[in-house]
């Protein structure tokens, strides 16, 4: 959403996810159903370097993370992954873990909504994707699988043990990323995990018109917003207060804000700008 | 709550507020009922100046808030407070801002716990009130409604992107604050934002028995009790519980738990001084 | 788990718990039914030094905390531990207060997961140490009261105030600290204080079979797992992201690591070491 416009071309083609554009939403579909759109080196690259894009262009107001196929994304590739790191010395292995830690960093720190549609399984960095999204809307057929211990890895992957304790509290956390066991629709909803559960074969359809909605909205509301709840997870209360005010004063000097008190007055609905 | 004394007067009559006083349990009352209770800057601007007086005054050892009429506080006035902010400049916006921020610090630092009786809508502010609360008192007619954003504004007014997570998880707390949609009261209840469910018309009497039973407890411990809820959100865990320690001992040289010790051996029930 | 061997010996005797090792597992029983298996003191003391030794020994993968008799832990004894602080100075309260946090402390920071094993009550300083542990196993019976304002003192005792908004979120753990009421298992288990609920009576039995799956497991990912958990309660994301990232290209270059992958690929379940 920035007006600054340098130098850096798009990127035309992202080879390991398919991006689509529509009426201010991004649709970035992780897109190899046959492998449960297991997540490879390039794979996690694009989404890294697209997030990055993506952030630097007006017309993007909310982006929907998506499956294709049976489920949402298996994690890191055995073959692929697992089996290349066992080759890599520590400087490749912290590389990858960082570029991974990249990822969800990015996925909290852009300047719109992300949504994470998730039918079937959210296993691994699948499972801490759709964590590190603004809404998670799930079906009936939803399970999230933070394995990382059941490969023999730290259950606090790519900022896990950083905001799962904050989305669903410590207790549930720490069961979840200690024993990597499987948690399905009913429960993810009932702890706090699922932002919406849609009828079965309906999670698509729901994070469009979600991310349709939040596009034709007070975008620049919803950007700082997002960015406040992210911000102040880790400030204290008077610093975050000051921030608040700070940040209400910019947007009540803004087009949004005086176009809803006009269409308020006018007994219509707003036009939302977005700035 | 505090021993010392200045040259400052009580403040004879709040204009913006109705304030009362019984048996340690002040109560103040947002009165404009053929508004919602709107809030305007008067009020605002009572409640930041009322908390500061009343933390100063030994007698208070509770403080309900409630509001006449059809529901608890509808937000901030449109006409009065938004229409004004239109004509404003910034460090007027700035100032306004500064001022609703102050009142949720104050409801959050004041030296006695805060009880929210909230019957029909809480929006905006009025939400944000009701969530700094200690305790928030509701029956069956409350809606919570964060809907800063459907005036163009941000989520995080006055703490909320702050306080929210704290209280209902990241997650509940991003959709609450981006979408502004109402919460009724079972699924506020379900997310931990109400403390207890009453019966419909009974949320003054609940909240009144909760401040009465807080003021005839032992005051001093309630207070250390919620200053170190409010302080440890921002401390690391070995900082905690070295303050817990010494606020332990603290109150271990205190009247009151000499008089619990005195009444367990005689076998009675303890009177408590509040120190 | 620690393979660095100094002068200190091993405590022959545990005078004021039982202790028992098998497999991995050390279970620590506080064992004076007859009191509901109030702490006194040396209990305290004991619990304080043991984590520290338990820490250090590599045989010791997971702990299971349980009470003797009807219930876990009534908390601290009023005879012997509120009587005997009536007539200690400040530094001794001081001390005394310490040592408490320091067992809280103790069983956040040791590098084995420490799961509470609580049927019947758990009280004060008793439903701290089950909140302090990783996992909180529970039957029908349980109830938690941090009943520390009923004796005149302040709900936030050994990390309480800090642990229990991250547990259950800052609504209810005001409503618990300051009220001192208790919470039975099904409300507990609703607010997410509760990890694994059993059926009447099978608290030990579960609590040991959760503690036998965690000693045979991938041990070393467990304990960075848990230490990632206390640790990011306290960062800001950014720095968590790129704690998570050395933690797991350390992990990466591990045995465990390897052999799942070795395990996979041969169609066998993984042989775990531990490192």
């Amino acid at each position: 959403m920035s007006p600054f416009t340098g130098s850096a071309a798009r990127t035309p083609d992202w080879k390991h996810l398919r991006v689509e554009h529509a009426d201010g939403v991004a649709t970035v579909t992780l897109a190899r159903p046959e492998k449960l759109n297991a997540l490879t080196f390039g794979a996690y690259a694009d989404l890294r370097d697209l997030l990055a894009e993506l952030s630097r262009e007006k017309a993007v107001r909310a982006l929907v993370l998506a499956g294709e196929g049976r489920g949402f994304c298996s994690g890191g590739d055995v073959d692929e992954i697992i089996g290349a790191t066992l080759s890599m010395d520590t400087a490749q292995l912290l590389d990858f873990n960082r570029m991974t830690g990249q990822v969800v960093r990015a996925v909290r720190e852009c300047p719109f909504p992300v949504i994470a549609a998730v039918h079937g399984v959210a296993a691994g960095a699948g499972a801490v994707l759709a964590l590190a999204a603004d809404f998670r809307v799930a079906d009936p057929t939803a399970r999230f699988a933070f394995l990382f211990t059941r490969v023999g890895l730290s259950g606090g992957d790519m900022g896990a043990a950083y905001l799962l304790p904050r989305v669903v509290g410590l207790g549930h956390a720490t069961r979840l990323l200690m024993l990597g066991e499987p948690v399905r629709a009913p429960e993810a909803e009932r702890i706090g995990l699922i932002s919406e559960l849609t009828e079965e074969g309906r999670v698509d359809e729901a994070a469009g018109a979600l991310a349709r909605r939040l596009a034709e909205g007070p975008a620049l509301a919803y950007a700082q917003t997002k960015a406040l709840l992210t911000a102040e997870l880790d400030m204290p209360l008077a610093a975050a207060v000051e921030m608040d005010a700070s940040t209400q004063a910019l947007l009540m000097n803004g087009e949004d804000y005086a176009e809803f008190h006009a269409a308020f007055s006018e007994k219509r609905p707003p036009k939302w700008r977005g700035r």
